[in-house]
Formats: C-alpha cells, structure tokens, sequence
C-alpha cells in the first residue's frame, strides 16, 4: 500500500504542535511529509520545510502559494493537509483547500465565527471531502471504548455527562502579562473567549462524542479570576443534550495543582465510566449495584472501535502523541475510502464552536438559558 | 475533669445516625450518655435508653417529656443534647432546648425553612447557649488544616472553590420507589429539596468554612435525572462569596460508581488545595508554580487547629466516627468555657438552609441570579 | 447487657498506644474503664488513672498491686486486662494475669523470647482464659473480607502472598541518636531485632491471618542501612507455608516518602487480593482473566466476617482506631461466650515472634533455610 | 541532516515486537526503514518487508543474506540494525553485524550465556561499534529525571533501592499449556530462568541504572508457582551492590491484577523516589523530613537529560512506544558521534543476563549468596 502523502500549514520551527503532528501523521508509515508552508515567514518556512525532507519546490512561502503549487500537481499531489496557523486563519485556509479538491485535518477551533463554521460544513457536503477537526482525545482507545459501550447500551440511556478541563498553568497573575499567557485572555487576539474556547471546547466535544448526542441548549457563568483579563479563565456550563442528557461542564486555567486535568463522567441509566486524560489507558466503569472496574486498554474483549487503535500491549501505557496518531489513521482510513464514524467532523468543529459564542452570550446574560445549536442545525 | 452529661433525641434502634453519634461522644470520655428519647415510640424508646445504659428514669418517651425530666433536675441534667429525629422536626426541638437553657448539637438541615433558621439565630443570640450544627466532616484534621492554611496566607486570596457531593446510590430506578430512597425525592416528607439539601448542603458549607466567607449570591440548575422524582437528584450551583470568590458546587446522588464522593478543592492566588472525604487524611497542596505536595495528617508542623483533633500517628487513618468525636470534643470544650471559632454555628446552619431554598428558586426561574443569605445577614 | 470491666496496664500520659487502647476498649460501650496501673511511676500512674475516671482504690501503683487488687474483689473485677507495658515485660505480666484467671489482650509482640511463647500457648489451653495479641491490622472489615474471602475459595488455593510494611520515619541519619529512635536498633533495648520484630511481624502475622495457614520455614536478609544501627533497619524475608504457599515480606524503616507502608497481596489459583493499610476501606480483586474491581467496606453482600464490624455506611471511611476498638468487640464477645475464630491468639503471637527469631538466624547465616516454627508447633 | 538508514532481523508480521520498533525508530524522522530479514520464512519476510516500503533487492531471506547484502554497498548501508529474533539467535547475529562493521541496538536479553555476554562485550571494545540492549524503559524521561537526581546527589548515597516487576497474565494455570506462554517455562526453549530472564532482567537493569552502579552479589529464591512449570514464575532476588546499596526484587507472572506491575523505589541518605511504569509520566520525591512531591514529566527545571527526552508538554502523557523511540534517538546522535552515557550498552546486558544465571544458581543452592557479576567484571 503506497503511503499517501501529506502537508502541512503552519507548526513551525519551536512550535509545539508541528512536531505532534509531524510525530502524529509519520508515526505508523501511512504518510510521507511531502509538502509544507511551516511560518509565516516565507523564507524561514520554505528553509524549515526543506530540512525537515521537504523537497524544495514543495517547500512553500505561505498557504497560497502551497495551494497554487498542490493543485498543478494533479494526482501526484498532497492527500491530506493539516491546518495548524494561529485559529484566526483556519477557517479561510480550510475553505481554500477544500474547495479545491484537498482533504484536510484543521486545529481546532476550526473557525472563530458560528457563520464560517456553518459554511465550512456546506462546503465539506457540496465538496466530498474529508474535513476533520483535531479533536484528538477522542481518539485514545479507551474514550473509543466508553462510546462504543454507551452506543451498545451497556449504561443505559445516559442521563448526565460531567466533565472537567481545568489546569493552573495561567494562574500565576505575576506571569499573566508574559506574551504567550496574555493572548488567551484578549479579544483582540483570542475572540470572545479564553478557557472555554481553548479547553473547554475538548470538554464539550468530548461529552458530545461519547455520548453520541449534541448540545441543544445551554446556561454559562464565566468569571475572570485574574481581573486583568476581559476573557474568562474559568468557565462553569450547564447544558441539555438532545436526548435529555443534562451536562455539566467546568473548566479553568487557574486551578493551581491540577496540571491537564481533563476528566469525563458519564452516568447512564444502568452504569457509570469515568476517564482521566492524565491516565489515559484506563477506563473506570461501575454497573449500577455493581463494583468499580478499570478496564485496561489491551485487555481481551474491548470493542473494535478500540482495539484497532492499540499498538501495544495491556498496561503499555500509550500517550497523546499516539492519539493524535490515531487521528491521522482515522483520516487515511478514510481517504482510502473506508468508513471511520468516530472522525471528528467538520460539524462538530461548528457545533462545539457555536457552544463557546452561545456560551459566552448567556454568561453576559445571567447565565440565560440559550439554544447552544449553530442555527443550521436547529 | 469530671465528664459532661450527654443526651440523644432520636436515634432510636435501627438508625445509622445513632451508633454514629453515640461513638462520637463516647470515644473521647468527655460525656456520659445520661438521657434521651430515642424513639418516636415512646417505649421502644424507654426501652432501648434503658438498654444503652441511660436510667429508667431518663429514658424518656419523647422530647417534651425528656425537656421537663431534664429541666427539673437542674444542676444535674443534660449538659448537651443531640437533636438527631426527622429534619421537620429539628426546628421545634432545637428551639425549645435552648429557650429552656440547654445547649443543642441539631444534625443537619437544622431548620426547614429560612426564617426558622434565623429564629434560631436570634435565640442563641438572646440565650448565650451553644448551638452547632452537624457539619462533622469540617471536623476532619485536614480540612481544619485547610481551612487554616486558607487564613493564615498560604495560598493567597481565594479566587475559586469547587466542590462537589455525588454518589450514585440513589442511580437505580428500580429501586426509587424503595421507601427508604422515595421519601428523599418527596417535597412532603423532604420539603424544598432532594439532593442538594441531604448532600449538596455539605458542600456548600465546607466551601465557606475553609474560605472563612458566606455565599452572596448564587445560580442553579436542578435536574431530576430519574423522571418520576419530583425533587432534583442532580444540581449545579454556581455561586459568589462575599471576598469575590467564584464557587463551583456539583451534587448528584446518580453519579453511579462515585461512593461518596464529597470532595473540594480551594484555589488562590498563590496555591491550590484539594480534599477527598474517601481519604480524608490527605490534604493535596501546590504552590504556584511549584510541585504538588501530599500533606499528611500526623506530620510534623501542622497548624495547631489540626494537630490536636490528631489521635493516632501519621498514616494511621482516622475516619468519619473520629470526625464526628471532633465535634463533640468541641462542643465539650466550648461548654467548659473555651473559646472555639471552628465549630459550626447556628449561623452556618441558617446560611446553608437558606442557600439551599434560594437554589431552588434560581433553578425555577431559569438559573437566574439570586441573593443567597438570609433576609437577616443581607 | 452489662458493660464488661476493662483494666490497662502501661498506656500512662503521653504514651500513643493508652489512647488507641481507650478509645479502642470505649468506643462501643462495651467496656467500662475501671482498673488500671497506667505508668512505671506509681504516683504518677494512680493520680492519672484517678484523672481518667478509675475509682482511687483501683488505680493501682503498679501491675503486681493491681493484680492482688483485682483478685480480691471476685466477682467484681476487670473481666480483660490491656498489657500495654514496654516489651521485655509482656511475657511475665501476662502470665501471672492469665493464671489468675484474668483475661488478657497484649501487645504486640507477646514475648521476647521463643521459650516464653511457648509458655503462654500452654498456659492459655491450661487456663482457657482469652489470650489475645494486637494485632490490630486484622480487624479492618476488608481484611476480615479477604479472608473469608480466601476461605471460601474465591481466589483458589493461594500461591503467592506479598507484603510489605515500610516506612521511611527512622531514615534520618541525623536523627538515629534519638533516644525513641535509637532504642530500637539496640539489642539491649530492642532484642533480636529491630524493624522485623516492630513492623514486619505484623506484615508476617496478617499473611497467616488471611491465608489461614502458617509459615513453616523461611530465609532472610536483614541489612542496617544506617550503618551505627546494631540490628536492622531492613529486612527481606522469604518464606513457605503449610499449604506451599510461596511467601515474600519487605519491612524497612527508612523507605523515605513511604508513610506507614503496609500492603498485603494474595495470589491465587484464580484470583488476586490486594489491602492497603492507608486505604484500609477498600479491597482491590482481580478474578483471573478478568477485571480488577474494588471492594468497598460498606456495599451490599460483604461476608458476615467483615460486615458485623462496619459502623458507618459506604465510603465513610473507618480508620486505625475502629480496627482497635473491632479488636475489643470480637474480646467481648468471646468473653461472653460467642466463638470468635478471627481474633488473633497467644499462638499466633509465638508463631510470629518464633519467625522474628529464626529470621534473625538466618540472616546470620547467609539467608539459609530454616524452620519458622515454634520447637512445639514442628 | 540526513536521514540514518535503519534495518530490522525479525519482528515479522504479526510480531508485537515489530511495530514496537518500527514505530520507535520512525516516530522522530531519524531514520529510513532501508532493509530488513523479519520473518524466518524467507518468502513471507521479503514480501512483507516490501509492503512496508522497503526495496525489493533490500528486502532479504535471512540475516545472513542482509549481512552480505548490506556490506556491499559500502557507504550506502544501513547505519543501525536492530535484533528483534528468537532470544537464542541474538549472540549470533549481534556478533556478526558488531564484526562486520555495523552498530546493533539488540532486544533483551543480549544473550542466553554468560561468557557469550563477555564475547560481545569484547567485541564492542575491539570494534568501537555501537551495542545497545534494548531496556527501553531506562528512556522514560522520569526515569532519567530519576538517575540525574541521584547522580547529583539530591537523595545523597542510595541505601536501597526495591524493585518488583510483576504482572499476573501467565496466572492462569487452565492456560499454562498455551504455547504462547508455555515456551517461556521450558529450558528447552527459555534456557535457565522464566519470569526472571523475561522481565526480571529490566527490573534488575533498571536498578543499575538509577543508582549508576552495578550489582555485585546477590542471594536468590525461586519458585513455580504453577507446579507444572519447570522454570520459575515467581523469584525473589536480594542483593548488594558495589557501592554498598541493599536491594530488593520481586518479580512474577502470577500476580493476578497486577497488570504490568514494574516499580522501582530508590532509598537514599536524605531522600526517596518512586517510579511506577503505568504512569511513567510522573515521579515521587520525598525529601527527609519532607512532604511527598509529584514531579511531572515537562515541569521546569528538569535535569537535560529528562527534558531533552520530551515530545509534548506536561501531563500530555508519553506512553511506552516512545520510550522505544528515545532509545534509538540516542542511538542516532550516538552514531553521530554524540556522547550518550544514558543509552543500555552492551556491558549492562552482559551484566544482567549474568545476574540471571547466577540467581538460579543462588536459588538451587537455598539462597546462597554468589557472586553476581560476569567474570570479566570482577
């Protein structure tokens, strides 16, 4: 099987989600890394790329250009790009590569705007192509498993959904003023929200994902914690899904002590399951009236869902560059042309999205009960 | 130092709460359990005083009975009693032992509704006797620790506190009509409130007893995630405390697979703090920008508040009774005249009843901001 | 039912174990305090027993004085004695207690010698007076929840049992000249041994205690990791049992960052157990092939064994000093005449220093085999 | 930089082994999958080296064919081999790459014999060649973190050091006949030893690498606990090391619930580390005297060698494929000319396949304490 080839926007030199991806997409041989525009600066980016094998006439200056360049290749061109620019440009690179043919795998948030996120998804149905979102915690094996069971029924119908992402890595207000701490929490930079769009989002994708459900309505209350900032850096939402699943979700930036802490509880109607992205490879499960049980990713009988997404065995411990790697697995699956239901879509990327406006609108009104749905999906 | 008499209104054969009470008052050997009535039938009640121990002729059929036996013998009566019958009557009863010069340990809620509460206060105001409320796990070393660390600086103003209270022995919907379970979910036997008043209220108590603030203003959100309970089972409380701080309260008695589940975590400006009922005898510390610390009870150089509720050495656990002993040693010492900020006060009593009653009205109206202190403390 | 009279002898003011022992022998109103010969200094120990609520006439001067004391009254005397006095001296005073005809419960360990527990074994059948040990540890309701478990041969014939009980509280070199350090690597002081005869022996005794079967022979290494230490501060000890379980037991006393450190694992045909002493409520089971699951004290269908000692609900957490007080009820109630097969017995108490010995030879000798037991038990 | 040539001998399809390595070589574009011998067969092992991507005239029958083949193509070669075969063809191969010029990293165990440990060795000093063993879980970054501690003296002189690697998945005697399993309990195929030789050996290893010292003698004790198994399942190995460090191994395959079970424990003069392999992204510091500490993986202020050792920032956890993947990251800047004193050489696997065979010596012979070191090395 021939690999397929893949590039990328942005991730430059000394960032820290080009190698995640780069590690992501080469770790299981089913891309090469044929084509990028690594930096905003042209000649910096078109030197990067080349000394990462990059050949140099696919070494590019910016994503116009890599556009221009891939679309004259015809077949022998990338199949895959993956948009990882600062979140203001994801939505116009993304609508350029997919209106002309390309797949591609966007950092989230794949758009700033409810409007933009609307269009990309009209875009991916008229278009065909693959549009996936980097949700990429739904990709380790054992969130796999906790969807499949509740898609197979084994809690029941479920009944509420908590979770957390909430970390302290901004809560020292001596360092809120450094650069690359303050740009989360100002408009201008980051739009209409701080932690809830750059955490919290996973949160709620994440309870949409395992639940297989989506958020119809909800009530925010945000708060500055450090009063420096005009973005929230903890958020508490409250939410109902469309089957009636009440949701709970709370994240924070300046939970001193907890280092990712992104938990997700699911509570149905015969069983709970709980799952701690810090230890990622267990999946905690009670029946009702039963005992606690960790289910260890490797064990036997785990769904294939997520059995084909380990790659060693039982307590192995696998980590998050490996789940991004998923990702990109999922991705050329289906480019392939195979079916791949758990790829987080360009809808959820508009969905989770509108979450963060509706969210931060109902905040500002006392915590309004809003429709948390981008109006397309009402 | 001769020992303090001691009597029990309520825990009568049978009840958990009983034993629970009669090993926390008993395991220090600072009272004699001298009186009570311990059952609403009188004789079963006569009956089973007598076999605990209590002389005939303090067995008592019921409280007005044990309040004229008592009363009667003046100098040698009750020097504390223990209001420990169905919450709808702890108002009556509590009230009537400290009008008639006793001083009342009320389990909790300690009233049913909000100007009872304040009744409350206002008569332990007039009567100079002491009236705590059974706020026992504030008696655990550690949260004494907490709640010291908290005034002494160590992590700065408090920015957030989030906590929660959920278990999931109420999650069997086959089982909800079990009488021992209904009875919680039943605005006739529970009043205002399921959940939120039986554990939520622990929670929101702990927050302000470690923050040493009341809570101003809050917003809630009620579910009844087993649709044929008319009370919640499932609440969100976002609140403000009077410093500023934000509040996170989460209580659910269908989190399947959570056991107890009471659980908080307290951050500042320069430290986070985290506490589990399950091990109770860790105090989970970070400093801004510093390593997670494990704090042990027992260790060397906690603050005095902690140290001496300590019996045995450092990792020799102490549970829940010994955290109800906590509360009678001071209950003992404040009688005999010393002074003790860290138990918990009718007022505190009041504060939580009333904050439970006005989620309940923010919940109806959409999550709407509301006042949370009683009429009286506003 | 009538309190039973409760008696100490050592635990005077200042001491850990006369509160464990008080709170223990009080906690369920089981037993009055009502004799005792509390400190090496007569006065001393007569005005603190006075203090405590023991009648001036039996606060006794010393443990012979309380003996003559006790003796005289007949019916009305201590129906159990606590030997709670420095080691060199269990032996004697509960001999002459047991001859007597009293009821003894001692402190680990119950002799210094092989000879001597040999002495008591036989004394106890002579007499069929209760002789019990403290090992305490046994107590904890998911102990006596594993070795039912065992018994009824939920996990097979047992294989393997590993258990460790290290703690890291002697490992400051700057602090060995400690004199309550320093006694115990002083064979003046301490015997034959240091942290095998202080911890291990409890770790070595719980082994045999779940498995219900006896070590039969054993080979140690024994190491003064603080090199002016005379006996050791660490010790491995491989030993068989009866039944061909393979036995491995750890106990150091400078394990830093290891608290109390006392964990048990049991492995068999088709099972696994693991206990905690710091989470002494919960008991981790692994059936083979299958999930680990967590036991809570508390959950519904516990064997008898281990529910009738639970007090508060599931995930109240009991701690070190119920386990204590479990230790009186199971004395009570053999007092009174009920079988109680858990409690741990003057053979259990010369089996287990018999193995603190001939470890000690062992070691000598370079880990050599050799028989565990008591010359009377071969 | 160019791209180093890698090629696998074994680690066919099917293997784990294989896409352990593949995964672990590729993940950071140090190297291109060039040549490979991965099956016994050599049909199916040169067409499934092509499905991978490797050349048609680089895809070989067998290692012989590779050595020949890649040795005549001079500069153009494979720059690194990796050894993945049948524990008993690994001295050969390994022999004849390191002779011929080219650098070996070789799975665990190196060898089967002692003197075949000293052969290699040799030959690495005579060639000058690079031969790593491959105990990839020394590459965690914690563990790293770990050695550097020690070897900066922040525990001062380690006094002892506790290991155990013990999972329980050959637990199950109804599966003991499973030729997947029954293999590693027969001489025939195993040689001396079977959970020792199999993960033991890592045990041990890891050991010497923390401490940065070697094992010098040690006294072991063996059993089948599986009664049919010749070789033993369970193992107890005490030993000294050269610098004077006690330590202690514990390592089964009966374990039942044990998963993977590998935790180190390091005991120093002024402090303590834990490291348990199922959650390798953090490590336990106690200072004396001191609070427990959770350092993370990607925390400030970690020592290079940890640091450099980072893919994703802190509590992103890193799980075992990379760990693989930093073994050959030092092996690439170890071939390209960099120093890498923390890469496993071929003296360490030399030195622990011996401490093997001298422990089954030392367990026939009731514990004896032997020499543990290859002759060469005393």
């Amino acid at each position: 099987m021939a690999k397929l080839q893949w590039g990328m926007i942005g991730g430059g030199e000394g960032s820290q989600i080009g190698p995640a991806h780069r590690l992501g997409a080469l770790a299981d041989g089913l891309f090469d890394f044929t084509a990028g525009a690594l930096d905003h600066r042209p000649e910096a980016g078109r030197e990067y790329g080349q000394r990462l094998g990059i050949a140099a006439d696919r070494s590019y200056g910016d994503w116009k250009e890599m556009l221009e360049g891939e679309k004259k290749r015809g077949d022998d061109a990338i199949d895959l790009v993956t948009v990882a620019t600062p979140n203001s440009t994801h939505f116009e690179i993304t609508k350029a590569f997919l209106e002309a043919g390309f797949n591609v795998l966007c950092e989230k948030p794949m758009t700033v705007t409810v409007e933009e996120g609307e269009e990309i998804v009209k875009i991916v149905e008229k278009t065909g192509k693959i549009c996936a979102v980097n949700y990429c915690y739904t990709a380790y094996p054992m969130v796999r498993q906790a969807r499949a069971m509740v898609a197979n029924g084994e809690i029941g119908n479920v009944r509420c959904v908590v979770t957390e992402f909430s970390h302290g890595h901004h809560g020292d207000a001596t360092d809120a003023e450094n650069p690359r701490v303050r740009w989360r929490y100002d408009p201008a930079m980051a739009g209409v929200s701080g932690q809830f769009a750059d955490c919290g989002i996973h949160a709620l994708n994440m309870a949409t994902f395992i639940c297989n459900d989506e958020v119809e309505k909800l009530s925010a209350d945000f708060a500055s914690c450090i009063p420096s900032r005009e973005l929230e850096d903890d958020a508490m939402v409250n939410f109902r899904m469309s089957k009636g699943t009440v949701g709970r979700l709370w994240t924070s930036s300046v939970a001193i002590g907890r280092q990712h802490g992104f938990v997700i509880q699911v509570f149905g109607e015969t069983g709970g399951l709980k799952w701690f992205s810090e230890q990622p490879n267990q999946l905690i499960y009670t029946p009702v009236g039963g005992r606690t049980q960790i289910i260890e990713k490797g064990e036997g009988g785990l769904y294939p869902e997520a059995e084909r997404l380990q790659r060693v065995g039982i307590a192995h411990p696998e980590g998050f560059p490996l789940a991004v790697a998923n990702i990109y697995c999922d991705i050329a699956a289906a480019i392939r042309g195979e079916e791949r239901k758990d790829l987080p879509t360009a809808a959820a990327g508009a969905r989770s999205m509108a979450a963060v406006h509706y969210s931060v609108a109902s905040a500002k009104n006392g915590g309004e009960w809003v429709d948390a749905r981008p109006p397309m999906f009402r």
